[in-house]
């Protein structure tokens, strides 16, 4: 792609490192901001750089917040003793959705995936088992999406902390198998938390 | 959709102002920047403004460049008198892609389309039309899209001036009806410039 304007080309270079945006889309979207007045741009910019560098992740669960402490842990109303353990801020979102959820999260920010070098030391693994040591955990709820990497995970989780008086469950699978869990509709979703079942029998595969 | 955090949600939705970006798919960039290091969302941030506060519009041609003229108008080594006629830069960089024209361009930034509320006076008509007034212009080439808008531009501007004495021509329509110029193949499009047709010739519907 040769370009007119070393700006214009340098815009569309930044642009493009964003995941499934292509050169052309990137050249696309830089010259819709042309067209628009200078504010856009301005405000766009501003909302990126200032969310990058003043977000804070909750420090109790790990989901994004403006917060030391998000706003699902410090509010008094819902159960402390309930832990759903999710992979990223989206799931925490699709699960509010459903309005079903009364406990807190536990956000890994990923899952163990040996063939992307991802290990339990680089996920929010540590700060829940503690959780569970100190006691005050009822019931443990996995969330992941059930793939490889996502039992995985769960079966890590479940040896460090099975010796503890914990219940653990899953999230019944009315959800297809290997779907994301963002993208399932609230109603099925809804009853995959309420249907959840003990993680030994999740186990026991069809 | 419901955000955990202010900054998130104010990200999200400058980002989602983007044409063919939808909340679902802000929320994926910006949270992608999350996990990147923060240089990344500074150099996106700088590069856009940037780009937005200092880019020019070439004083001759209305092409994008870094300079009062653009490095094509300012080439002494093409041919002047020859100007193809294009609705925006894009069309610039695909027909500059071919490899196929020698001439100069003139950028419109966009159609006529009274129903877009688009008339001549928006677009950069008349900078054309004194060109032509003070001589040296030889041929026109109308490269537009062949819609509805873009032959009402062409004749709009040939009745502007049709009584000087220059040559015009329409590229050659290899290219399908209707099909925006951007996404053409370079050799189908370079051999559309070279087997230019006269413009009064074009205006025969098959
Ligand atoms: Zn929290
Ligand atoms: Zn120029």
């Amino acid at each position: 792609m040769e370009f007119s304007s070393k700006l214009l080309e340098k815009a569309v270079n930044e642009m493009s490192q964003l995941p499934g945006i292509g050169k052309r889309t990137a050249l696309r979207l830089v010259l819709h901001l042309l067209k628009q007045p200078q504010e856009q741009t301005q405000y766009l910019s501003q909302a990126l750089t200032t969310m990058r560098e003043d977000i804070k992740h909750c420090t109790s669960c790990n989901n994004i917040s403006d917060y030391d402490l998000c706003e699902i842990c410090s509010n008094t109303n819902r159960n402390h003793q309930i832990i759903c353990v999710v992979e990223d801020i989206r799931d925490v979102m699709a699960i509010e959705n459903t309005g079903q959820f009364k406990g807190i999260y536990h956000v890994l920010g990923g899952k163990i995936s040996p063939i992307d070098g991802v290990g339990p030391s680089q996920l929010h693994i540590n700060p829940l088992i503690e959780k569970v040591k100190q006691g005050g955990v009822r019931e443990i709820i996995f969330a992941l999406s059930s793939t490889m990497e996502g039992d995985t995970t769960n079966f890590y989780i479940y040896k460090q902390i099975m010796d503890y008086p914990v219940e653990l469950s899953t999230i019944a699978r009315g959800i297809s198998v290997g779907d994301e869990l963002e993208y399932a509709d609230e109603v099925t979703l809804g009853r995959s938390i309420l249907q959840r079942v003990p993680f030994e029998k999740s186990m026991v595969k069809n």
